[in-house]
This record gives C-alpha cells, structure tokens and sequence, in this order.
C-alpha cells in the first residue's frame, strides 16, 4: 500500500464503455480515497471473456470525461486496458484495481464470461489486489446509489489493510433494491447457476439462417452459501475469486490411475 | 456413456479455425472411436478467452472437410460453437468434446485466455466430460503424430470409464518433440508462469501512436508438480481444470473481518 505522503492510485475499468453511468458512478464513489486513473474500452466489451487483443494493434486516446481524473479509452478488452495502463499509463502497478460498476449481474457461472471480473482478474494475476462490482439492473439509468455506498465500504477497508494478498480478488454483486433494503455484505461461494441457453433460429431476407443467443437463466444450487442466494436475499454477495483453475480433488482421484505418471 | 449398440458422440471444435491442421490431426486421431461431429469457427480465435457473441448473430454452414465426418463452420467464437452444437447440431450432449489441437502452448496461466480451453471449459460447465489439447509449436507445419498418440490414449481411456465424472476437464499440452523422447502423462497443477507483457510502441503513417502486445514468458514457479515443468522434461502435462473459481482459502480469512455477514 501506498505511504501517508503518496496517495493510493486506484486504476478504474470496466466492460460496458467509458461513457457508461456505472464507471462513472465507481468514479465517484472513490474520487476521494485516492489517485483515480481510469482506462477503459471505447466500445462495450460484455461477454467478451478474458480475451485479449494478439493480431491487431491498440490505440488509446486521453478523454476528458471525469473532471480532473486522468482517463484514457482504448480500443481493446478489458484484459488489454489493465495490461496497457499498468505498462504505457502508470508505468508501475496501482494500489487497487476497480472494475465496473457492470450493467448487470456477473454472478454463478457468469464470472467466466464477463469482461468486468476478467479485468479484475488480469489485474490479479499481476499482483494487483481487484475488485470487480456489477449491479443486478441491465438499464441505463439504473440506480448506481446503493451500489456505491457498498464500493466505498470495501474499497476503504482493503486500502488501509497494511498487510494485503497482492492476489486479493472479489466479485461483488449488488441487488437492485433501495438502499435501506440491502442487509449487508455477504461472502460467499460461486454458485452452479447458468444460463440453460438456446438459439432463435431466424431468416434473413435472403432466405438463410441465422442464429441469435438467448436463454434462461437456472439455479442447480439450492445451498444458502451461494452468491445467487445472498442476492435473492438482499445482500451484497461478494465471493472471493482464484485464477488458479487446477482442480485438486480431480486430481487426486485420477492420481490412481495407472495411465498417468 | 452411450451404450454398446449406440457410438458414442465426440463432439471437435478449436480456437485455431476449421481449416487448420491441428483440428485435422484431431479428427484422425478419435474418428473410430465413436460418431465424430466437428464445429468450429470459420476464422481464428486465439486469446478469445471465455467470449461468447451476445450483441450480434450468427451463421452456421456445412462443410465437406473430413471426408464422411460431419462438419460446420460457425461464425461465433470456440465458446458459441459448444453452444451451437449441443442445442442447433447434436440436439442432445455429446459423450465427450476435444478441443484443439492447439497451434501453440496453454499450460500455466495461459488456460484463462485460451479459446481452446474456453470451448473445453463451457463443455464441461454444461456436463460433458472435456479435453482441450494444445501442441508447442506455433507453427502452421508443426509435426502433430505424437500429439495423436496421446489424444488415443486419453479420449479411449474416458470413453470406457463406466462411472465418468460429467464435469471432468482437462487441460493437455504436448511437448514439441519425437514420440520416442516423450516420457508419457503426467497430472500436474497449473504453474504460476506468465507472459511480463509489454507493448511495442509505434507509429503509424499519420504520426498516431499505435500498440502492439509482445511480453517474455517468466516461470514464478519453481516446484516441480506443475505443467511447466512436465513439459521442460518431456512430459505430456495434464491439468485437471474447475469452473468454480471461488477461492475457498481467501474466504476464510475473509471471513475474520467484521465487515462481512
């Protein structure tokens, strides 16, 4: 963490564009806590994943969005704005990286695609402790009120941790009901909840077919431990998150058999 | 798994593209081990990570690639051809989906941004047991019998399981050497290794700065169960892979602070 003299420098990004209320609300929630730099994508990014750009080259361009924050919109992934702003903006690592406020809800099994928690997981994976945040309300004009009130609370209890996992990643989801609704902060475990998805089969007026993803959403997890459960409950949930995908129970059960070494 | 009178299913995608030689060496390798249907993108997906296509169509067509083996080409990512197969091609699961072979390693760190693992990974999350296979070579020539070796030995191995864990996912890298100098399968756990990344930074024919990610892959692990070191000793490593990332050790010290219910 940052000493008394040098203020926290807080890097901000998200998924859904840096003209999107929800940045600007993680904006101002934080502005105050410490350096707030923010380099986010010039186009939405949803379910975009962990990808990253390897066959084109990146532009990136300082906007005047934020007051006196520093901004910069890149035409890449969330993944490419953490790698680009800690390499080419910054020049070091920030004290904390931020990411949303997403349009939407990144929990259960939605982790994997969402572009706001793989930013926060590439900034993990650098040793950057990460939070990534998503409100349950696709709409534009949602109400980012109760959200930031709840980003504030973590943002300043990991900042003034003095011995802090450098790996610290946390999904934070945050129910769309009033403020004086919401009955805290929950840990809890990803829940096996997905979208059982389909495809609508359309034609176009050249007569072929083409396919639209749509889906609805399950829950396959009925424990009380679960983010989906915290949510439907009215809490913020918030699950801890690890980038280290080995799955060691698996392991140790395919460790009897004879094929392997 | 099917039964003795019914094939088993083996559903193929890729992250490379229908057309590239890995996909073929694929196709060779399990064709008579069960019903083989080949899905893959119609253009290369590499570092699309976890992305799927939600803010546009897509296009499916047939193609007569392999011979007598089913085949379509989709316009959407590794991840939108599982998809796409299980609910607009198969109708129904198939009993096993291999991706790759991958031009190009996905051990360590890699696997988060892997299209070929990505498609493996939303197999498994929708039950269907799942192997992603990647060879380290690159090169479009690469030399990919040994790899077939080993593809035969594993998808044969799962296929006769009677009792078979449906989300079981693995994540395979072959050395780029002779079969006779590679010294069989080996379980191992994801290595912390990762590209240092930076950006090239250039300029283009109007004097605008462009970027271009480069990095030197550093290996921050030194113990010896992990992929990474398999492969440097000729192993062919294998990672058991999981998609439910919460991190379950974080939780619990997380669990000591006032600030969560």
């Amino acid at each position: 963490m940052a000493t008394k003299k040098e203020l926290p420098i807080i890097l901000i990004t998200n998924d859904d564009d840096i003209t999107s209320p929800g940045i600007r609300s993680l904006v101002e929630a934080v502005k105050d806590l410490g350096r707030v730099v923010v380099v986010a994508p010039d186009k939405p990014q949803s379910g975009m994943g962990h990808a990253i750009t390897i066959g084109s080259p990146l532009r990136m361009n300082k906007m005047n969005l934020f007051g006196d924050i520093e901004a910069w919109q890149t035409s890449g992934t969330p993944v490419d704005c953490v790698k680009l702003a800690v390499d080419k903006i910054l020049h070091r690592k920030p004290d904390i990286c931020l990411s949303g406020i997403n349009h939407g809800a990144n929990h259960s099994i939605n982790v994997i695609y969402s572009g706001t928690m793989s930013a926060a997981m590439e900034a993990s994976i650098e040793g950057i402790p990460s939070i990534g945040f998503s409100l349950l309300d696709y709409r534009y004009d949602a109400d980012f009120e109760p959200s930031k009130h709840f980003v504030r609370i973590l943002v300043t209890e990991i900042l003034k941790q003095k011995k802090i996992d450098k790996h610290l990643l946390l999904n934070v989801n945050i129910p769309a009901v009033p403020l004086k609704k919401i009955k805290g902060l929950k840990l809890c475990k990803q829940a096996y909840a997905k979208y059982d998805e389909s495809f609508d089969e359309r034609m176009d007026p050249q007569g072929k077919k083409y396919f639209w993803l749509t889906g609805e959403f399950k829950n396959h997890d009925k424990s009380k431990d679960t983010d989906v459960w915290a949510l439907k409950n009215n809490y913020v949930s918030v699950v801890p998150i690890q980038f280290d995908l080995t799955n060691y129970t698996l392991k140790k059960q395919l460790e009897k058999n004879k094929l392997f070494k």
